[in-house]
């Protein structure tokens, strides 16, 4: 199987991106995960640049790495300077690493007009940094910056700029699609030529600004190729780097070509979240291969049609990439995806009574309104249970106030008090918190601990609000998605009204009543067990 | 110069994604200004599929349309039924457009599988449907279902189901990658093949499974295709439809092919923004070429080789698509950005003096709090005006209290009290509204409005909660992003705190703040024009 080295660089072009900022210690955290997962390299940052990336090759030597290398980014040294006095390029040697990745000039435009030299000083300062970091015993690879528009300009420059690479030494010329701007079949050709004209691997690092940064990273690889370079989930300055949750399962999957170790495919979806979180910032649902849309089926024909035969409307097994297969309620779908649901639920349904088209049409009222039971796995079981009639709901609201106090300078205080009722029972009791809606959450759980005391170990996992109508300013209706586990499980629920506290409400009662009645469910079950086990 | 002709499908595949749902209302409008775009076809819906889309063709029948073509879908009629006695192709005729796009299988497994019937009898169904809509005057396209994959199985049948819709009189054959999974030189050597085959136009349908689309549609017009279907940022079924957002700007700017006319080009951005807006999704900031990252710098190397000559770092000049360049404030950013962000408001800075380093630093301080000045361009320069000496706040706060109540069954109740200083004076009042947030606002327009009457000319444009750290549910910290505006300008302000009351007054305030600050500029502008032009 042929094969393709896998050099990630989340931790330093990711960061670039808008909106994306890396403690010392979240950059430690994905390395790790990274180097699990098994690629090849991870560049932890450019510690010629700024502090924190210096400390982050200080602080990672600690760490052993079972699969990946790590790599230290940087320029090539200033014109008229010998590297070895050049302390971007020492800060290179200082960093500790055995592999670096510098950055040179293959455009005429930019050596010209960025660097203000000439371009035979620029060659100079590509074969000098090169052989000086080599002479060093380090793995160097040469990203040759804006390699596809300078050949384009001037091809003779451009591959004069990967020959001088070359001449110092580089184990990788990577031809960098810098501004993100090429066509794949430009890509094809381009690569092509590398290929043919120089003797070393040949690598590839494309933006997405064409929003074809995974086609171009294939089509590099199609075309000889043997490094991609890019990040998790794309994360990159401007329109992002190529992404490598889509670019490994498609080598893997579709060409058959040979990346991280077979069996962490299946972690995809994982690690894609994971860096996700640290990197705070949602996942994107309707990303290839690991978005939770990414196999989320809506049309009623679709989902009649998977369930005789899954690959009428997948490309992959879910599984595969550690996904699974979603169907989706709404006004779209019909009564075959309320069914999948019920079945997914264990619950009995009966196709020919009122019950499935009652449910349907309350969906459909409640999706008007701004509900969502998509993700709200809570809520929307809970609305099939109250629709039968042994139902019985755990607790009920009397009422609430909710207060919120803040005065010059000082904290903001908050204070939640509730009357709610269990069975004939009124509990009535006040708790504060650091918001209105942790307040509420303090609250709740206070005057439910009597009656049930394994409420203790449900936790909130997530709390997301999103503002319907925008347009609306302040008085817009939001919806309140909660996520909550007991260590096993989780689950979400929703809430949606004008006001923030009523919707955080309606999704925090739901995430408690559910979590009660799945605790329930579960001790019924194991004590069924149990007595059929003794009898 | 070449062309192709655009086809949107965001009204009928675009409402398949999840978390989309379109009103009647909201169809209508992104209709009309797709039409006012001049994209050439617009698919409304499917008229035999659900009575809202059936609405939807009704309704539109009293809008003209300049530039486009509606085209209702539909499917092949049923297999041993005659196509004018089958519902669906009824409801094709009935919703009274001049094109109707039907789809059919070209995949022998979906035809035995799915429909459960003959290969025979499918490509009877193919061309006697297409033969039928054309005896009625319609133009007729026909979506050759999974055609690539049909055509990876059995080529001979995917071929015999184009040449049936050619018999049938088709007017475009249009090539579907149902399933997204295809990568670009398979779209290439398919297409290439059918254009050769076939004499008719060939068009394409490519979904973003492989996060391909875009490069599959781009692939198939390079190889012979003149019409390309996909959505508006490629909402679409699980990851979403080739986007023709990229699409569009693709063929144009790179391959000089002719699609929508020359001058709307700059309104792509608008189009972009008004479509999300209209199907309530936050716009993808990352998106290539409309986000507003699209062209936003960060790493301090790129914004000083920008500052001598843009094309270094940006593969076409943003303004072309109605995009602009933004420089980012963040901790990679260097002095270079902030001078930038000095100039473009016209603030006096002192590049020497102490105020740059003490700005630089609190921005840093207030980032790791969780604040964010992208987009917050009015939290962000009352932030260097308060740095500067001649500053005066319009208004602070002295205290706050926020009072909500729900009783069962009745709608919540919310008010605020707040008391404030303005100059020497202290007002103490109070309001309500739909919700928490919504009696702050009202509450502090109240107190303000005898202070600055043109407070009235204020509205708030949008409201957004993000929440941090999402694992510490209901006790994380949360971000609240207003956009205020005055008819005139808009500008965005910035809150954070773990309570959600304090995060959103402190965005408020900075909202009115800023817009005072604003009029006050503008009313000194103006004045001081008025005298030199009188005197």
């Amino acid at each position: 199987m042929p094969s393709v080295k896998i050099y990630d660089t989340t931790l330093r072009d990711g960061t670039q991106a808008e909106g994306i900022s890396l403690s010392c210690e979240d950059k430690i955290k994905i390395a790790q995960r990274l180097d699990k997962m098994g690629f090849h390299y991870i560049e932890g940052g450019w510690p010629g640049s700024n502090p924190k990336d210096a400390d982050f090759f200080w602080r990672i030597r600690s760490y052993s790495f079972k699969n990946a290398r790590l790599a230290a980014f940087g320029s090539t040294r200033r014109a008229k300077l010998a590297a070895e006095s050049d302390d971007n390029v020492k800060a290179l040697l200082a960093s500790g690493v055995r592999c670096a990745t510098i950055f040179g000039k293959t455009w005429d435009l930019h050596v010209t007009k960025s660097l203000g030299t000439t371009l035979a000083e620029n060659l100079a300062m590509i074969r000098d940094t090169v052989s000086y970091l080599k002479s060093h015993g380090l793995e160097v690879f040469f990203d040759a910056e804006h390699f596809f528009d300078g050949y384009k300009a001037n091809p003779a420059y451009a591959l004069a700029a990967l020959e001088a690479a070359a001449e110092g030494g580089a184990d990788t010329l990577v031809l960098c699609d810098t501004n993100g701007g090429s066509l794949p079949l430009e890509i094809k050709e381009i690569v092509e030529v590398a290929v043919q004209r120089l003797s070393i691997p040949i690598g590839i690092h494309a933006h997405n600004d064409g929003e074809l940064a995974v086609a171009n990273t294939i089509m590099a690889v199609q075309s000889g190729a043997s490094q991609a370079q890019g990040t998790v989930n794309g994360y990159g300055e401007r329109c992002g780097n190529a992404n490598l949750c889509s670019v490994i399962p498609n080598l893997y999957l579709k060409l058959g070509i040979d990346t991280i170790p077979r069996e962490n495919l299946a972690h995809l979806v994982e690690m894609s979240h994971y860096v996700s979180e640290v990197a705070n910032l949602s996942p994107d649902a309707r990303q290839p291969y690991v978005g939770i849309s990414a196999f989320a089926h809506k049309g009623g024909v679709h989902v009649s049609a998977l369930l005789k035969e899954p690959k009428t409307y997948e490309h992959i097994e879910p599984e595969l990439v550690g996904n699974h297969r979603r169907v989706l309620i709404s006004e779209l779908s019909g009564m075959s995806n309320l069914l999948y649901k019920y079945k997914e639920m264990n619950l009995g349904f009966d196709r020919q009574g009122p019950e499935g088209k009652r449910i349907l049409a309350e969906i459909k009222e409640l999706e008007n309104q701004g509900f969502q039971f998509e993700g709200s796995e809570g809520s929307f079981e809970l609305l099939m249970r109250k629709a039968q009639d042994n139902y019985t709901e755990p607790f009920s609201l009397e009422a609430l106030r909710l207060l919120v106090e803040m005065k010059e300078n000082n904290p903001a205080y908050a204070e939640a008090i509730i009357k709610i009722r269990v069975g004939d029972q009124v509990v009535h009791t006040a708790a504060e918190g650091n918001g209105p809606v942790n307040a509420l959450d303090h609250a709740l759980r206070k005057a439910l601990k009597d009656f049930y005391p394994n409420i203790g170990s449900m936790h909130l996992n997530d709390y997301k609000v999103r503002v319907l109508d925008e347009k609306d300013g302040t008085g817009a209706s939001v919806r309140v998605h909660i996520e909550t586990g007991d260590g096993q499980n989780s689950w979400g629920t929703v809430g949606v009204s004008q006001n923030i506290i009523e919707a955080s409400w309606q999704a925090l009662a739901d995430s408690i009543a559910y979590g009660l009645l799945k605790g329930e469910k579960t001790n019924l079950e194991s004590s069924s067990e149990k007595s059929a086990a003794g009898e």
